[in-house]
């Protein structure tokens, strides 16, 4: 899991408005219509700059979402990349591994589970957090390997993921909540390579 | 998975609400403290009967449970014999199997989608579902297999069957909605087979 280096602080006053009011329209927005509906034309309609303003502060849509609604630097690119890069028969294990990573990151694992919560009771809400790690993490995955059904692996990858944070960090289901990483990459890590790698 | 034969109805006046009165004291008391933590004694104190009653109308607590909370009779401990019986290679899909023939029973979807919001939401009503299903039926298919991990085996397959009904039924992720239950038997099944019988 990577973080994206530290951009360069503006220093022409209203700037940290601008990218603020950018953050603020694609956290609506996606929050509203889930991760692959919403366009950055539209996010830069709603907050009222020009389109390409917003690739001055971000440099996609992934790392525009990342930092508004996770608030959490994270270059989805990078992460795919990790999980391809090393043996094909640990691809599941290196898959549990980035996404524990992400999750337990200091504050993160709060808004993981703020998202998850929003997105069970609020139907308009709900998608956002599944469709950015389908689209822009595990098809990507599940597509490098030549399988012609990698919408629904990255699909069924996601369930199991969000089936972890749900188990563990919400219902705190104590074998769970005492398993360590190790332990978790290990076991979940072969059901993930069942699901993403091998044939079926 | 098996339905249970429909028990005689009482003629006896009162009967009918002295059942009813320990099915409310169960579904609350369930509610309240999660399955493991409910005795039967406990629920016929809230309902004001005497203990052998409960067991004129139920078999058991498991029993009682699904009648009461899940509203769907379910006979836990001929599920685990349906998932055990067979070749052992194959009881993971088995128990995917299983658990979506639950689900998928006219009625039962809607029910368990509200426990399972309701769950995410409440943290007091937050545990029976995923304990009933740890503990009456897949920690007793990972402890009959020989492994000393089987709580945590259990709650692994927990994880996955609940991330696939949020995944599924709440989220509708579209791949999931579409993908037929052989598809998701064969699919999943892999990777619970992983999560309950293979060595790690």
């Amino acid at each position: 899991m990577t973080i994206q280096a530290q951009r360069p602080r503006g220093r022409r006053p209203g700037r940290t408005d601008t990218k603020a009011s950018i953050q603020a329209a694609a956290l609506t927005l996606f929050s509203e219509l889930g991760y692959e509906k919403v366009s950055l034309r539209a996010i830069a309609r709603a907050a009222d700059v020009d389109p390409a303003l917003i690739h001055h502060y971000f440099d996609n849509k992934a790392d525009l979402f990342s930092r508004s609604v996770l608030d959490l630097p994270l270059d989805a690119d990078a992460i795919v990349r990790e999980i391809l890069d090393g043996p094909t028969d640990r691809i599941g294990e290196r898959t549990v591994s980035a996404f524990l990573d992400a999750w337990d990151r200091p504050g993160a694992g709060d808004r993981f589970n703020a998202m998850l919560r929003a997105a069970v009771t609020d139907p308009h809400a709900r998608r956002p957090l599944s469709e950015f790690m389908t689209k822009e993490v595990l098809i990507k995955v599940a597509e490098s390997l030549g399988h012609p059904n990698a919408r629904l692996r990255a699909q069924l990858a996601v369930a199991q993921l969000l089936g972890l944070a749900l188990c563990r960090d919400i219902f705190e289901l104590p074998g769970l909540v005492k398993a360590r990483n190790p332990v978790l990459v290990r076991s979940l890590g072969r059901a993930m390579q069942a699901l993403l790698v091998d044939q079926w």
